[in-house]
Parts: structure tokens; C-alpha cells; sequence
């Protein structure tokens, strides 16, 4: 218990992002110090002074090795990072350069295409500066995450078995279990996408993904 | 002129994700065959059947290998899987593990954080859901750009030489170049960032990034 622990990820509970790198961590079987960053308390914690030297960017998630002194952000480059670096665990990414490239493609679908126009700080800004109300921020959301989830369990048809890529986890996956969460918080059924409910619930079985849930988090309200 | 050409890229002129790829090719030395696919055109010919069976994602753009039947979707994906198949032309990302995941991640500032947020499909939708008119919507691009850009700046100051990341070309340069271009078009001064700026330049001197420019396409208005 005395054992020091270089890692760090600063994060909140509810940033699928975040969640993204828990889980990540997790399936590496690599120790780690969780920071909370709240995005809601004080005015927004990832806007301080102090996390701006940190991250210039003002998001979370923030990696830190402070061992090596490396900070890195973006969770898939964090991920990545993770999975070139330690071979305990998971392998995460697959081996083959093909093979490799679909795993990265499907990822970004969620990462590029979905998350980036459904988070809190989009949805904030256009409060703002569209003058949108909750109900139009909410049918916003849920429409960029189904017209993706519509996109990918197409795409998956043909690739997936009890995990995204075949049968074994991949980052894919690492990604589609947080995005499944925010849908099931914006009232999306996922009965309507059934290969991903399917693959969220295999996931879900394993301690590595349970441990990651946003309401196992110290942070989590 | 006769020499089978198998790669091809489906596209549109002023895509940053096409435009991107584009580039990624033209340093890679690797010969393709551009096919146009409009996004305003008989609205939209990413939106037909033929090519929802090419990409179900209805985005561009696709890349596809006719020889060894490949199709393969997501810029950074793409230009990833390209970097690491092909030796030809410059070496796009970097050996070193530490390196690569900076190089990763400082292009998904772009890819995830900017770009996402300020394309054409996403303007739409906030047009018809939000009501948002050509001013508002112009200013939401102008936010995502500005902030990414301002935080880009910060974080490359201390790692930056002629290009992003030092002195060899990237992943990064090859995101940076369009987003730039994305941003004159929407009237932002790049005088404002101008680390940016140079390194934009420096690019730009180079026929790789020249002849890939939406402007020299075949499909430019």
C-alpha cells in the first residue's frame, strides 16, 4: 500500500474521454493516482490557472508520468501510448498493420465523428451562442450518436465477435463502452443498435471495465 | 500514363479530412486516382446508395486499395495505415514511442477537438435543429478554431522547429495545413497565431502540400 505509484490521470467521472483512459489502464493492469478535475464545480476546475499549465488545452483527460515527466492528452494518443509502451495486460491494438488501421478507423468513428459534437462543452456553447434550450441540446446529442451507432453496427457486421474487432478487446471497444453510457444518459434505447448493446454488455462483464464506470469513481456525485 | 494506378480516394475539393489524405499521399510518393464525391451536388452524392455501400458513414473521406480490396475510412486512420504499409516518400510519424504518441496527439487537437466541430455536415444541422443563421453558425466556427488554435500554439512553442514537431514533416503538418485553410476562408487572422502561421508557410513552399490544395482538385468551383 506504501508502494509509489508514478501514473497519474486527471479526469472526471462523467467525461467519456477520461472513462476511455480508466479503462484502458485497467485492461493494462497499470497502478494509477485518479485526479479529480471537475468540470461543474467552481465554474468549471479544467478552466483554473493551474490546470491550464497542465493542459493549455482545458480538458480532460490529462496523463501524466511523473517519473518521466511526460504529459500527454487526447486519450486515443494516450492509449496508444499505453499499449506501445507496457506489454502488461491487454494488447490493445493488433498486430498486423491492416488490422491495426480498422481498429484506429472505428475508434475515430466514435472519438472523431460522435463524441467531439455530444459533450458538455459543445453543448454549453451552443446554449450560448444559439440560444438552443435543453430539449434541442438533448435531440442534438442523440442525433449525432445514433446516426453513428447506425454507421458503425454496419460497419462492425462484418468484423465483430464478442468484441468489436473479433474476439479480442481492442481499443474499438474502449471507446464504444463510454459512448453507450452517454446514450443510455440521453434516453437512447440501444435495443435499436443491437450488435453494440451486445458488445457493451460482453464488456461490461469484465472487472476492467466495471472498475472504469463512471459511478465507481471517487468523483462521481 | 498507361501504368495501372490501384489506390483511390473518394473526396470533395474543400474537405480538410480529403485534404489531409491528399497530402499524406503526395509525401508518400504513392500515385492515386482522385474521385470526386460533391457534397452540395445533387444533394449530396455522399448521401446516395452507391456510396453508403462504399462508406455507411456517409463521410469523406474513403480510401480504397482496388488491388488488395482495402477500403478504409478516417483521415488519420488512413494516413496511418499509409505511413506504416508504404516506405516511399517521408516517414510521417515518428520512431520513437514517446514522440509518436506527441505527434498523435497534437493531430487530434485537430481532428477531434477543431475539425469535428466546424465542418459542413455540423453547420447544417445546427442550421435546421438550432435555427442558427450564417452568422451565428460562422462565429461557432470561428470559437472551435480559435480556441484549438490558441491552445495548439501554447502547446507546440516548446516543440516545434521549421514544422510541427521539430524538424521532419508529420502527421501534424498535415493536419495543421487544412485547418489553417478552413480558418482564412472563415475570416480568421492568422496573424493572431503566428507559430501557426510560419509553420504553415514553411509547408506550403513544399509541391506535396501545393498540388494537394483544394483550389488545384479537379472537382474545385
Amino acid at each position: 500500500m506504501s508502494e509509489q505509484v508514478d501514473l497519474k490521470l486527471y479526469g472526471y467521472w462523467r467525461s467519456s474521454a477520461t472513462y476511455r483512459v480508466r479503462i484502458a489502464l485497467n485492461l493494462k493492469a497499470l497502478p494509477y493516482e485518479y485526479v479529480p478535475i471537475s468540470l461543474v464545480a467552481d465554474g468549471g476546475q479544467h478552466k483554473t490557472a493551474e490546470y491550464q499549465n497542465i493542459n493549455p488545452s482545458m480538458l480532460v483527460p490529462t496523463f501524466v508520468d511523473t517519473d518521466k515527466d511526460i504529459t500527454l492528452y487526447q486519450s486515443l494518443a494516450i492509449i496508444e501510448y499505453l499499449d506501445e509502451k507496457y506489454a502488461s495486460g491487454t494488447q490493445l491494438m493488433p498486430k498486423h498493420t491492416l488490422d491495426r488501421a480498422r481498429v484506429r478507423m472505428y475508434a475515430q468513428d466514435i472519438a472523431c465523428d460522435v463524441q467531439p459534437l455530444a459533450n458538455s462543452g459543445v453543448i454549453k456553447k451552443s446554449q450560448t451562442l444559439f440560444n438552443a434550450n435543453d430539449e434541442q441540446t438533448a435531440a442534438w446529442s442523440r442525433y449525432w450518436i445514433s446516426k453513428g451507432f447506425t454507421a458503425l453496427s454496419k460497419k462492425l457486421a462484418g468484423r465483430s465477435g464478442e468484441y468489436c474487432y473479433g474476439y479480442d478487446i481492442t481499443l474499438v471497444d474502449v471507446c464504444l463502452v463510454p459512448q453507450v453510457y452517454n446514450a443510455e444518459r440521453l434516453g437512447i434505447n440501444m435495443d435499436e443498435f443491437p450488435l453494440l448493446q451486445k458488445i457493451n454488455r460482453n464488456c461490461l462483464t469484465l472487472d476492467a471495465f466495471k472498475d472504469a464506470s463512471p459511478e465507481r469513481q471517487v468523483d462521481a456525485k
